[in-house]
């Protein structure tokens, strides 16, 4: 077997803001061999994109079903080993059920499904076919975040009573998909983003990071969802209150309206010994901040950070690392599970350090929950999957 | 007339924390002179109090009621012109009642009321003896707040979207009631407090501040009101969503149990051009965040600031002023309204730059409104008055 | 004896800068009545300032000498007891000597005089009388520096091995003094400020603080003085490489050219254990720094402070005091000492928590030693007084 | 020509830290592929290293000189086009003249060279040979860096007065290099280092940001230069006073033992009519100052900043990049100007944004002028190379 795991991609064409990242991301580490890909719905686009990436032109394909195809007829040592799915959510599932039903492994940019039912039905497939499948909820491979998840497990915080976590972005608030701007046309559209916007493209990121890092899970949500900009088809903006299993309570906040924003999601938990501080704009600070001592700032690449999270650092500290180092660790955690399951040793997903399809159906409810909230008049909606 | 305005004061006596940020904040300018006291119902705390003050014997008093009584009953030239209420919620309404039948003006200490009642009885006796009243939310009188309303004020975010307040603390995260101290003992006593804990002390504080920067009103709001800490009595930790008359949506979070954390009041506004943010650890500093262009770091103390602000600093930039300062301008304006007043030239409170006895009934009513809504299986709950 | 201190003003007429900092500085704690002034070389300026202070008329005089001579023939109980003196660094000496000859206690606006050998013979004369000189070296008054010194005391750095001091301002990157600006003026004129310019008005506070925290002594430095702005007759920018009494070395800067900057003095300390980090943009917070833990943020009316660093602040955690505050620290502390003088308790100055004449001393020898680097071509400069 | 350029390494074995720097750098944006390795002085090492990367093992050698000289026999499209140089300073020279003298272009870590003797020797190979080489210099790789470059160049701080740079790092506080650290090792020993310690690892990083952002040269300079940790071969902290060719004066700071900092290079200069502030610790951060309005905060992946700072990012604003995206915009540079060469249109070195061997022979000089600072008693050294 080759060192790097071959890897096919479905979407990224050139134009593509997320299949360049990903492609970064897989690049990194020297760990990934980008070997074909279907980059396009439009021929033309795959064969550009393949051609400027330097693939091998018989490996650029038109239609992801072509590739699945004909990369499954490729010698075992010669086709690709995993795919990359990164177009919009409405082409998630299905290349990512032909992909596991050819005995391909599969890498999928989050929401994980076009809707609840989709992922639950890619749930099936991931478990009749026993493929690896990971989900890049990118935040969540920073290393001060897998940090602040390991002082839970540890009990730094005691008992958990709230959380707040927020994602302000600006730059959906003018029309932009109506400027003919690409990353804003397809997630202002319903028909491609799913009935979720802003509630699926960051507030998914936002619960996702509260769950994994406390360990917890949300129970009832108590929504407010917004449509800002005239005109517009999803919501853009939204709230919640929250009420976790364990009785904490807590608060959400995503929006794509907030001008002057860029991306700072954010996280605060607090319990009953100590509180956590996270914001993507300084990542590889950790702040801890004890009852009644001084606030530490505890600081990516230290030798005095846990094995998980020094694990997820390539340099020591105060050489910043940020996004497309988060991303490249979901791609290493995903090669190690690639590598034991080709090796007969994988045991379950849950083995392995990265969002698999069980975070991908709670992000497909927690867009269905937020909608039934806000069309009810009833203050809790029950967090029903 | 003497220069300095005669300053009378009920509560405060030395082991309480607010009179004494009241008697600074009076001092600071040289604007006021203490005259008088009734600091305690103990006679013998509120006697040394006043001696430790350096206050005339003779006009240290027993009970508020007292003072009323004795100081109206000195020459013009001698008695007290104004009086301080520093005293916890339940014993607001009565000696202002009392002190604004005797001609005394009043500035007190929020909220405004044990009740929503009271708080609306006091505003008929303010119309019917035509005394000032000014209640002190601290944080309307930092200047990078007033530049912050001017901001508002000028259109600079265009209209108004999103209003994001919150108020963490993390001093009441274990039972101090339990545990003699003092300030925790009454803000968690129903009986002292009123229906509101947290809501009351400082969620009415966060209330204010974004309907005063904003110029806007609450119109609705959606309530978690949560009692965290075993065994007491009044609610420690709250948040809601929250509707403004424009359209605009916000969320308000207020909690004193977020452990590790000390009292960063912050307040970010988005319109449809800019966005503004201020946090209270950072006072001097007002973000401005245009849709398109970098984030402009407003300072206080600066030369391009507006008038209003620069007339609620007195240091140049880099020379910090913190929370007795910004006390100290809602003390200045009072005496502004009282001289005015006794001059003859006052018209209306609404022409001077304190919170008055309106303000006051928008907080008690958020209070009530706040455990409506918790109360209430509903999801909106109108914000009555 | 009445229980507000006395006291009388030299300088701080309307228009002035510092000499409303002491006034209000001794204001605020209500430990001092600002009875009597001669705030002005002119005797009609002087009367505007004490008539808009509410002084009384009889006690405001047209010169410090008519000052000093009349309110010593006042009775005991109503003469003022200490003199602030708030002018120009070349009024420091006179009215300071006639002061304490008079039996006044004097506190003194940095530098101490206009010259080195003033500044001896002031002690001199300090001796004699046996009065008590404050120096309002304000930095030392913050809470979060007493934590450092209290740091150092405790060995919790180690052996000093290095200490950055920083200090830029950018209001006089312009000829200001050319366009009327009386601070920029009298700073800027070797009649008024005496040979150092910059490195006088700022340098000093520098080179104190980092004295005064790390308890060290400059012993040899080499300094780098520019004239930045053309025309200027004073150095506006200075650096210097330092040299401390046990080996360790350090760098100073004291720059008013920096354009944008506005006050923001900085100190850093380096020992073989740990590290310490003030800043006055954030002076409520001291980073320590240990060698292999996370940075701790100390805070400002914490619990966990020293008992120095607690004495000298006024409100919980999270409510920030400044520059007034910093001050008024010093005046507080001028008191206690002035209150033991008279109640014959006084042992020595250095009992006090204040700069004394020595620290006053050491600026104006900082003045003369960093000109004599400057005009040597010898690197090293033996700190002389 | 394949599309990904084809690279050796040598050195850069398992356990180096700045080689895998360079391998994940240069795979970043998949336009160079490792195709052979030199990666050890130990033929063993340097086989287990290829091993776990993944190469050929005809192509992992056991010397640098070996792999010149096979890969220069290997057919044209199938051996190494460039070598990347990641060995110890003692180990620059010789791998650079042999690469350049097969036709190989050269990519080295900086400093330069052992010495500047070797380094001016290796500016005239370059010359003779034609090839391409470059140094990296990391920090200026960064946006904003680009950003701070171009403001000044376009005149928006006018002229400049004052540069202040600084690198504290406090990873040698202790004899590390007496505890078997490999890092530590070779960078305190003379044999391997040359004359410099720190200066020579991190002060010419300064020193080189210095100059490239202000596009001035340094002409004098006043060092101090220590040995703090007893036993230790070589400098671990310096400081100087600097002049620039402009007039302007400077400040140096480059120490490794203050104790509890990272990584901080920072870097201020201040113009006429504004400033500009850099830190690596928010390195997609640019604040500008300007005399007389709020400071701004200019940020990567913005659509406002300059074309040059926009090349250098992949990501939109507020996902944050690092130091390996830093590092791989040298590499994404010195790509272009090797296929330019290999295309015919590569005219000169300085039509590339990547530092060069001029670059490399000024910080070669810098270390040398440092040490001839230290060792005279005359204040100010000139800059000679």
């Amino acid at each position: 077997m080759s060192k790097k795991l071959r890897l096919g991609m479905v979407g990224g064409g050139l134009d593509a803001f997320i299949g360049d990242v990903h492609r970064k991301a897989a690049a990194l580490d020297g760990k990934f061999d980008l070997v074909c890909g279907a980059f396009s719905s439009s021929a033309e686009k795959s064969e550009k994109t393949g051609d400027a990436l330097g693939l091998d032109p018989d490996r650029v394909y038109g239609s992801f079903s072509e590739m699945m195809e004909k990369e499954a007829s490729l010698p075992a040592d010669l086709r690709m080993e995993a795919v990359s799915i990164v177009t919009p959510n409405h082409v998630h599932f299905e290349p990512a059920r032909q992909a596991l039903e050819h005995g391909f492994h599969v890498i999928i940019d989050k929401p994980l499904a076009f809707s609840l039912e989709e992922a639950k039905e890619l749930k099936q497939i991931v478990e009749e076919t026993g493929g690896v499948l990971a989900l890049t909820h990118t935040y969540t491979g920073y290393p001060m975040i897998k940090e602040a998840k390991t002082y839970v497990e540890k009990g730094m915080l005691g008992e958990i009573r709230k959380i707040y976590v927020e994602y302000p972005q600006g730059w959906l608030a003018t029309p932009l998909e109506q400027e003919g701007n690409k990353q804003a046309s397809w997630r202002t559209d319903p028909s491609r983003s799913g009935e979720g916007g802003a509630i699926g493209d960051i507030g998914t990121h936002a619960a996702n990071l509260a769950e994994y890092v406390s360990g917890l899970e949300i129970t009832k949500l108590c929504a407010d969802v917004n449509i800002t900009v005239k005109g517009r088809l999803l919501d853009d903006d939204s709230a919640a209150l929250l009420k976790f299993n364990n009785g904490a309570s807590g608060v959400l906040m995503a929006t794509q309206v907030a001008a002057g924003e860029e991306n700072d999601l954010k996280l605060r938990i607090y319990g009953e010994n100590a509180g956590l501080e996270w914001t993507h704009t300084d990542p590889n600070t950790l702040l801890f901040k004890p009852l009644n001592g001084p606030a530490q700032k505890l600081r990516a690449g230290t030798g005095y950070l846990s094995d998980l999270a020094q694990k997820n650092t390539r340099l020591p500290a105060g050489h910043p690392e940020g996004y497309l180092e988060a991303f490249a660790n979901i791609y290493v955690e995903f090669y190690n599970a690639v590598r034991d399951h080709q090796a007969g040793s994988f045991g379950s997903v849950t083995d392995y350090d990265f969002p698999n399809v069980d975070d991908g159906i709670r992000g497909m409810a927690f867009v269905a929950n937020m909608i039934a909230s806000e069309d009810s008049d009833q203050k809790w909606t029950e967090f029903e999957i």
